[in-house]
């Protein structure tokens, strides 16, 4: 491995959130020298982290660097706020409304620091990506800026420098390029990219094709089904980001088809998992039970059923899996209709349409289209 | 699994090459009813199919329907050829020139049928792509309607039924809408396109990346390493394919990415097991010698050295696995020049040039660009 690439300029790091992901990229942080909080909402997370230098609850074997330190459960202060460079959330999407909301009087706008987003996902019932909830609790100067992280990355695998690469996407190209120099290592690397809109789609999008992928394997079909469902799958999405009003080539970045071609092949992948027990007969109601919570593919594909129908895009695969999950329809019945299908042109790509939810949302934020 | 689809009418197809792919591909058009002739260059192998239909070498444990008969091993005679509907070639890019040379006399061309090739490659030396090599023998009117058939497809699944799909593509959309109809079934997709160069650059230069695939996996790397392998492998390929003339879009189909994420994931494969092997250190010309016969990513990489040098294409993973294979360099160092890299912009599609390769061979096909 090539020797660690010291910045010159060590930032101060404010890590929101203290899950896997959000733990592995404090780490990856502080061990690169930066100076990092790790916010936690439980007091008992933070006492152990700062007494042990572990997380009682995730990557719990791990030891983190001392140049962490821990707080919570209080959301930090103006003070704090004020004295970091960069804010980095690693909060559910259902959450960060809320959060944003209560943290944006706390900062001055005049000294914001570099704001990154983690989280993946469609916001429930407004069917917002996190670029959208940003501009409404914290105005568009801040979206604007707002810089996203994305691509295939298990934390485990993080916190043992394996080689890993995501996509750094911003509206702002120079947000963007300062995020990657934080982040960047030889064992670490970022590639930028100016569709934060298709970036976070992307992540969203590929947890429903993941429990399609996890339902074919449980079906018990084999390799020649799984690689035509994923690329199947990447040309709906394409096509669904392509109406949307994000850039088709998006799809083909780390956070597009790298993410996909991981949690599609990760049985360990929640989505996946909740997928092959549809596949083994398992009913819906008794997945969730036995999971313990609803897997994030599951809430999405509900959320993507009112995007595909408002955009009246053709999403065969989607719909299919939204009957599953919603209609209780039989998973090998759905299997058999998508086959029975007629044969199409392969690459079929709508016109980005003027008015479409990017049109809205590039409005909303004071930019040109 | 839904019925099969009987199409009305039945076409007569000769399948010329009786190895793995050609025969599942005879076998599952014989199954849906076309008359089916069966082209070996082998005798044994021509009488042993047609007396117990089963073929010797191949796929050896299958029955193949009884609507299919060998015939060879001499050429097919004008007779033959002034019959059939459709000329189906499965034999390796390196024989193709000679056979087409020998066969093109015997065909009539106000009398030409379907042509369709599924072989994958760059014929050694001339850096040539099959479509190129049947305007060289045949003259451009053949070349302007020969559709190519590619995509992730294990023979040992197809023969199976189980449920697969492919990409199919010629210049002239009416010869790849017609083959589609051929071989569509429920457990055989066919998505038609208008890129047969993309189409057959994504189909060779896969094999490339299934190789550095391979290495990464022998070194130790993990499931972050080898999903941004395979992203940034698209993304060179997509590269590459754009610098050559063919659409960027073209490497989202199931011949690119779906053969892609196919390859790089079965250890089964050649092209991996080379790499893989030389991950855990065993010296090429051992590799080849117990392997009994080159990969063909291993040539391919040669002719792509070539082309990306004349196209002046950044393509750092195609350069190091080149060092590597031909120039004798240690795969850990190589491994390590390439996360070395500095960050870069993610998806940089070079503009396409006029002049270039697909530009020369379209004037070659009397085709304005």
């Amino acid at each position: 491995m090539p020797p660690s690439q010291q910045t010159d300029s060590k930032s101060e790091v404010l890590v929101m959130g203290a899950g896997n992901f959000g733990s592995c990229l404090a780490d990856h942080l502080g061990d690169s020298s930066h100076e990092v909080l790790l916010w936690s909402r439980e007091e008992d997370v933070v006492k152990h982290f700062n007494k042990y230098h572990k997380n009682p609850k995730y990557l719990t074997d791990h030891s983190f660097p001392e140049t962490i330190t821990a707080i919570g459960p209080d959301l930090p202060s103006a003070d704090i706020l004020s004295k970091i460079d960069v804010l980095l959330f690693a909060i559910p999407t259902e959450g960060l409304r809320e959060t944003l909301t209560r943290l944006r009087p706390r900062m001055d706008e005049n000294n914001v620091p570099l704001l990154i987003f983690v989280n993946k996902g469609i916001e429930v019932g407004t069917q917002a990506l996190t670029l959208e909830i940003v501009a409404d609790t914290c105005g568009k100067e801040f979206a604007r800026v707002a810089t996203f992280i994305s691509g295939p990355s298990f934390a485990k695998e993080i916190i043992r420098r394996q080689p890993t690469s995501v996509s750094v996407a911003s509206l702002s190209q120079a947000h963007a390029e300062k995020a990657s120099k934080l982040f960047h290592q030889p064992w670490f690397r970022c590639y930028t990219g100016k569709d934060p809109i298709g970036i976070e789609l992307a992540g969203a999008l590929k947890n429903v094709y993941a429990i399609v992928t996890g339902i074919a394997d449980g079906l018990g079909f084999e390799n020649n089904t799984r690689a035509s469902l994923i690329t199947r799958g990447l040309a709906e999405m394409t096509r669904i980001g392509a109406a949307y009003g994000a850039s088709p080539l998006t799809f083909l970045t780390l956070a597009g088809v790298g993410d996909l071609f991981l949690t599609c092949s990760s049985p360990t992948s929640r989505n996946y998992t909740v997928g092959y027990r549809l596949g083994k007969g398992e009913k819906l109601e008794d997945i969730i039970r036995t999971l313990g919570s609803v897997a994030e593919g599951v809430t999405t594909t509900k959320g993507l059923k009112t995007i595909i129908d408002e955009l009246a895009v053709v999403a065969p695969i989607a719909n299919g899996i939204y009957e599953v999950l919603y209609e209780g329809k039989d998973v090998r019945e759905q299997a058999n209709l998508l086959m029975a299908h007629p044969p199409v042109s392969e690459i079929d790509l709508p016109e980005r349409r003027r008015g479409g939810p990017v049109s809205q949302l590039m409005k909303k934020l004071g930019l040109e289209e």
